[in-house]
């Protein structure tokens, strides 16, 4: 079987310039997350092109993108009015420094647009490139203010398994999906993983409310255990997001965080994912969860990817200890080069003002529920175990028996299956494992989902017949 | 006394435009490495426009700027080419994955390119979006490598005293400025920091052959009482760069790199600052060090800080154990969002395609001499303890006797008068400390260098008649 990245390209269709290109990365390109079987085998498709809802291959074969590049092109690609902005910025005054007392222009825009958006007490903005480094910044601050307020002790992160928080060492720590790890070292010391809440794979006999009780209590029980004056924070995404879409059970998140506020525990959340519209606000915690974040994370829709760029929003409470000068000539030292980039910056006001001007949240609200309902409708397929997700960030597990949930043999690759399939016909969702993720751009329509639930409804037959010919099923 | 980053804002020339975006940034941007108690009172000064060498305020005022943004803007400001170039790439095809056997042009392009720039040993590139994220993705993959190889104790890195390489939780860590870290947390047992290479501070009575001497000893003991098996490398800036643009001895590097390769521990060179012409090469280790790193980080000048962007340059020996298949459907689980990020390596290629059409690498080669030698003339002031660097990497520093070398008392901040003096008279430069980095475009001309002396001169002489007027002198 050929795996599901392997778009469309046939050795024979290859220019001479295709060829070269591909060459090249083969050669020199070290890829993030790619399994070097296959790479060094056949290396890597080329995505060239972009429109709208589109992207392209270096053959010319266009798909549907249904992962937003990786949860990133919120307004969609090809938007030359981004572009254009970074372009002028770029030109402009492409960059300067914002340590020691400098800053420019699009930097204190988006600091000032930013608190506009997140709920009211978050007025305080440090940026970096990404999520990874926006939650390995975070943990640093928490660390530095509970130092400031003279609580050294109080370090330990409470985060959850198969949590996604990034992978530089502090964020890879933070995370807990188990394979993501390894072969690689993770601090020892600093994080304990809760259990993650998978309502579909609760326990046996357990309601969804009493499946909450039980989360909530293994939260008490755990600070109980370390000590309340041990643990600085706890970390979550409101809908965790590469370890599976798991939508938690109804008041979980504000019944963690009124534990933790008891405890004088921080309350992180990572909306990288979540932020920036996929569940049809800029940020989902107060608007959707109901929470009140001492810290929210954001990244990739922040600027639907055109530049990298990362955002840590801290409450007015935090921000008055992290703001307090140390001494005469001390600095708060942290921060990066590239901290406020100019042009990122302006790609995300661009960014912003598209996303208010064409209403795309409001379309989430809109087109969300009825992209939940259609891919509702891929249940009766049977390798298909649950449907699940909320408006533009939704999963579907493969499972090989729907009333054990029992999991296919690895082997199956059930993911890369259905994905392939499906870009065969024209669609591109991502495979994690048993899991195939769709997340898509936030301006499909309804007239999209149509299109793209008739395609996932003939991948998944496609790949029911192509796991009963291998034997698995 | 004004500190040296308060520009030429006066409240009386603000108009509202200004003023309100002074005030969103004074409200909302948590600016890095910045004094608060300076913040608090009087915020921001906005750098607005820039040109070639020179960068303006929102004022208008002019400034030449002596510190490249912040070791970054190599080719200048203000290139219209290198923004067009990234909003032509936006429009196209601004994000899509580089996970799982997907990639974009650009970044098999620029890896291409790296590879063919870098020492010959060097073909494989790891994208991160900066410095910090580079070193801190470099110590994973060195953990990792030696995981793959059955060494799981070889973990210890080696950094020096007064290193910069960054501020993630593990860059940090790495760095070995004291007061970066000052109510920060850093690893424990992950690093030691041997004694950096400080030819003006070297012991008493000892010639710069026994001052290497010794710090080579310092290697060699420091691994007899570690122990090879438990050190995975050594991490070094060709010279250092915010610690203080610390000039090692004749042969340091390549003597060290001897120690390492005799006790199997490999040698990562931090070129972050070095890289991309600021000594006159697109990269220093080999061309002025004669070294042959097993890996190179570069960031900054790579895209001359116009898009955020860091590259780590990794050996087809450790290639060879990266890249080894770890078992069916088994993935290398590290890397970014934004590894490979199509606008920023897009960047990258047309500021590497500017710099070998204009020659820059050989105008530092040319005019580089010239900045030594001018800046050196700077010696006669009473304060100027030392004039140092290589080419377009200088600093001086300042102090309060020549023939001890004793330092003024932090409370005269002799770095910030000095660079409040001078942009008073039209010039950046960087203060850190008692000291002051000269670290420009890398398109100045003798002419400029002649400007740029004249104005330090009067600024020296300046600082000289406030320090005595306010008793430090």
């Amino acid at each position: 079987m050929r795996t599901s990245a392997h778009l469309s390209s046939k050795a024979t269709s290859d220019t001479p310039d295709i060829r070269a290109l591909w060459q090249k990365d083969k050669d020199h390109f070290i890829h993030p997350f790619t399994d070097f079987s296959v790479f060094h085998e056949r290396g890597c498709d080329l995505i060239t092109d972009s429109q709208g809802i589109h992207v392209q291959d270096a053959h010319g074969k266009r798909f549907i993108d249904g992962i937003a590049g990786l949860w990133c092109v919120n307004v969609g690609h090809g938007r030359r009015e981004i572009g254009e902005a970074m372009a002028e910025q770029a030109t402009r005054m492409a960059y300067f420094s914002t340590f020691n007392n400098l800053s420019n222009a699009p930097a204190a825009e988006l600091a000032a647009k930013l608190a506009e958006l997140a709920p009211a007490h978050l007025n305080h903005v440090f940026y970096s490139c990404g999520g990874s480094a926006a939650n390995d910044a975070t943990i640093r601050l928490v660390h530095y203010y509970f130092n400031r307020l003279g609580k050294p002790d109080k370090k330990r992160i409470l985060s959850r398994t198969n949590a996604y928080h990034g992978t530089t060492y502090l964020a890879a720590t933070l995370t807990g999906i188990v394979s993501n790890n390894w072969a690689f070292d993770t601090l020892e010391h600093l994080v304990t993983h809760l259990s993650e809440a998978n309502c579909y794979r609760r326990p046996e006999g357990m309601s969804e409310s009493e499946y909450c009780d039980h989360l909530v209590k293994e939260l008490e029980d755990t600070i109980a255990r370390i000590g309340a004056d041990n643990i600085a924070a706890f970390i979550a995404e409101p809908i965790m997001g590469a370890g599976g879409v798991l939508v938690a059970p109804p008041r979980y998140h504000q019944r963690m965080q009124a534990v933790c506020r008891a405890n004088e525990i921080l309350y992180i959340a990572d909306e990288v994912v979540t932020g920036f519209g996929r569940l049809g606000h800029f940020f989902a915690s107060e608007a959707v969860f109901d929470t009140q974040p001492d810290i929210i994370n954001c990244a990739k829709g922040l600027s639907s990817g055109y530049a990298p760029l990362g955002a840590t929003l801290i409450s007015d409470e935090l921000y008055e200890v992290l703001s307090t000068p140390q001494g005469p000539g001390g600095v708060l030292s942290t921060g990066f080069t590239y901290s406020g980039h100019p042009v990122s910056c302006a790609a995300a006001l661009k960014n912003i003002e598209i996303m208010e001007r064409e209403a795309i949240c409001e379309n989430v609200l809109d087109v969300g529920p009825y992209l939940e309902e259609r891919l509702s409708s891929l249940s009766h397929h049977a390798t298909v175990g649950d449907v699940r997700g909320s408006r533009f960030m939704m999963c579907l597990e493969n499972v090989a028996d729907k009333a054990t949930k029992a999991l296919l043999p690895v082997e199956a690759r059930v993911g890369d299956r259905v994905a392939f399939e499906a870009q065969q016909r024209g669609l591109i969702i991502r495979p994690v494992g048993h899991l195939n993720i769709v997340s898509p751009p936030l301006i499909w329509t309804r007239g999209v989902v149509d299109e793209v639930v008739s395609i996932l409804d003939d991948a998944l037959s496609a790949t029911t017949r192509s796991l009963a010919a291998d034997g698995f099923l």
